[in-house]
């Protein structure tokens, strides 16, 4: 079951950048920031209230975040919905014939992830997490 | 102050194609639907737990909806924040010299909203709104 918005992940060109706009002008607090190298990105994650903000900085120009830049410019990149069991929901969504980008859960900056393919979405890309433990106020 | 983040708006060909996803598919239950002549669209939200997701059919080939489908085709659209008083955020916003779109909110289907320019927000459209009073637990 979704539970929420986790968050919405936004590309930027340079996380500094980013922070002056989101950190320092809207008054997000930062709440972590971390390599991800399967993502290909320098990732940081900001309090929005009840929610976040992923902002995701591509480190990898091979990789898919970086071709979104290239492709699109800066901007929204996917939304995420919180789930108290990403392994039972991925099955779930498996089961509907929903195209998927993660056949198993992997460890993402926000806790357990999978992603689906934004093929089936209207161009959307989704992601899954469950939250850590230590992140469950998140 | 940003209490959540409310919905993702999502630009779609038609609502038609997109409940086949979003609603029959993911299973998000349908909350309403409406025509909002000022942007330019029929658009409907859904129920993704406490959060929201709204679908946007252009319906006026010249409003910014039916542009972003024409230049970006399907996907991602704006990010919409929750806030208890949306004439306090907007003129806190304001305050800090964010350029916006809209001077003063106005009714939207979510409650009564305003548009900050993403110009300055690194590509994304942010939207404030506060809920109508009996879409209190959305």
């Amino acid at each position: 079951m979704l539970r929420r918005i986790h968050h919405v992940g936004i590309v930027v060109r340079s996380l500094d950048e980013g922070y002056r706009f989101y950190r320092d002008t809207l008054g997000l607090p930062l709440i972590k920031e971390a390599t991800v190298p399967d993502q290909g990105v320098r990732a940081a994650l900001l309090l929005a209230g009840e929610s976040e903000i992923e902002l995701l900085e591509p480190i990898d120009p091979q990789g898919g975040v970086a071709k979104f830049l290239e492709k699109r410019g800066e901007g929204l990149h996917h939304v995420c919905f919180a789930t108290d069991d990403v392994a039972a929901e991925l099955e779930a969504t498996k089961a509907k014939g929903i195209p998927l980008i993660d056949q198993a859960p992997r460890k993402g900056l926000a806790g357990m992830i999978c992603f689906l393919h934004p093929k089936a979405q209207h161009g959307v890309l989704i992601e899954y997490a469950e939250p850590f433990p230590d992140d469950a106020g998140h």
